[in-house]
């Protein structure tokens, strides 16, 4: 066990911003959430996953929505617990545990700050070891872990709870709600109990964001290379380096939808995003795919860029970087491959491929 | 106390569909189901609302969607139980009487299915005196009573329940889930005490529209005015007489919204409608609207016809008939009036105006 303290939160909302591969909201309004939320409450205990007893009850809290209505839509302050409260009264017992679903921007930190309002102590893992854009993408989906009930609240005070016949349904009825209470509510779902969390969650990944954006900070001062300090952390491939020339977004489906294109005076890379950064290709050959992390980062400074903040002019890195194992399955592929969202060509490895 | 027996559906289908204003949905499909529930339950008891002791928990249980949606997806029959099950958790007390939310069509019907299979008796009453579109349009409503917790079901096994700021967010929320469910939920809301009937409901709608079935389909028999007999049970107005020559209809939003023409050798009506006809106008000038009655006949055999059932030829006779008092009030019109449904026309109650 240690403490997350207030001083820890700027290494933790870059390096979440980072390994958000471009979602999971802004981390910089996640920061203030949790920066606020301690300094009201304290520090919050956060325990590795070995130390979390069997029968413990473990809720992931988190935004859904949109980031680019995020960006303009600041959170309440009062969702989260909202959420906690209403989860807790269907499965009939109290959280004893608070965990990211997703190691990404916003939706790492949120759960800190939850934590903290909550007096509870956090997990150090998440349920993906990335972002993905899709409620059922977590692990314990593999798991056959239901994600329901599932507690949404919005800012203005409603809430509801799902209780779905598969994943993806709850998803997909969640989404719906989403759009129309304006397209950002805070959900509490796939509790865990503390003897599934091996299975259910990327262990670490709080501690690894810690590091990536330390590490990414240091390099910085250090005047040597922050992009390359964050390869070397995440056993990341740089895949281009080039100014974004071209931007092409929707907000639509309760999604941040899109295209960016980069260009350089060694060719140009395309990358495609639904809320997360999904297929990199050159040339229509596809270089990366989702569920390995496509990560872009701004060039001189090393910092996250997520989807909702590309624009044109950006000198931007970016860097490829393997998926938790799971996902690369049969059946992780099936929930988070690239012919889940459409794209018509295979996942390979990112791993052993010629950069 | 008196009981609902197999007999009695086919006049209170009949009577239900003129009195839903054309919406509700197809009282056929309703009275299929409760036919089943009532055989295989037995009979159900109908108390009048004096009957009904003051803490009682009084459910009301109904069908949400396009009723051109409906005509074609038949509920599963298990959708009724799942949404009384669901809010009883949530109120945490049993109920122990249905009610119809509206007397209309399939929604008057469906009560008396979920009460057989419930084991519970009904209460002779609705929340409208008609039926409306919107969860809120409710004259609960109107003495600050909430419609939530609103528990939803859909016919595949999956449940929401919604808790809302607001009686109007309520069915916002419900709306968008019930459109991404498939545009046809069972819905449990608006729970009323013994004691708020009075207020809540308005009385004795389902002998009402049994009643009007009746005298239809008696007068029917003695070859005497179908059209005529629900005149005078309804103490309505004859508004127009003529064949339908034009309907432009969609189902959007989770209604069917449309306009029909009618034309005779005396002129031409136009019926504008959201799932219940809401506006009769000819030329230009509104001779009913919202929330007065407006149904719609076949001509011959007096039968109702819904919206989502007008097609060109039917000869059909448009009659109006005065609302429950209350809906005349300002906050009755601030609900369910004609501006609140975009029509740039004020409220002239039926009565007293020349036909």
């Amino acid at each position: 066990m240690r403490e997350i303290t207030e001083d820890l939160l700027d290494d933790m909302a870059r390096g979440a911003g980072i390994l958000g591969t471009g979602g999971g909201g802004d981390p910089y309004v996640g920061k203030l959430l949790a920066r606020e939320a301690i300094r009201r409450h304290g520090p919050v205990p956060l325990y590795s996953i070995d130390e979390v007893p069997a029968d413990a009850t473990v809720v992931p809290i988190s935004t859904m929505g949109a980031p680019t209505v995020m960006l303009e839509k600041l959170p309440a302050g009062t969702e989260e617990l909202a959420v906690l409260r209403a989860l807790e009264a269907v499965i009939g017992r109290p959280a004893t545990h608070i965990v990211p679903i997703e190691i990404g921007g916003m939706n790492s930190l949120i759960p800190i700050a939850a934590a903290a309002q909550a007096g509870l102590p956090l997990v150090d893992g998440d349920a993906m070891g990335r972002a993905f854009p899709e409620a059922q993408m977590v692990l314990p989906t593999l798991m056959g872990v239901r994600n329901t009930p599932m507690a949404l609240a919005d800012d203005k005070g409603n809430t509801l709870v799902v209780d779905a016949v598969s994943n993806h349904w709850a998803e997909k009825i969640a989404r719906a709600a989403c759009v129309r209470m304006g397209c950002q509510l805070s959900s509490a779902d796939t509790v865990l109990r503390g003897s599934q969390l091996r299975d259910g969650l990327v262990p670490a990944t709080l501690t690894l964001a810690e590091d990536l954006g330390r590490a990414v900070r240091l390099a910085r001062a250090a005047h040597s290379s922050p992009v390359g300090a964050a390869l070397a952390v995440l056993d990341g491939t740089e895949l281009f380096a080039g100014k974004v020339v071209d931007v092409e977004r929707r907000t639509t489906g309760g999604f941040a939808r899109g295209t960016a294109r980069l260009e350089s005076s060694h060719g140009a890379l395309e990358l495609s995003f639904q809320n997360e950064h999904l297929l990199a290709s050159r040339g229509g050959r596809t270089v990366a795919t989702t569920p390995d992390l496509i990560c872009v980062l701004d060039t001189e400074s090393g910092e996250p860029v997520t989807t909702e903040a590309l624009r044109y002019g950006l000198r931007v890195t970016v860097i490829g970087a393997p998926c938790d194992p799971r996902w690369r399955t049969p059946e992780g592929l099936e929930l988070a491959g690239p012919r889940y969202f459409g794209y018509d060509c295979d996942y390979e490895p990112l791993a052993g491929r010629p950069s």
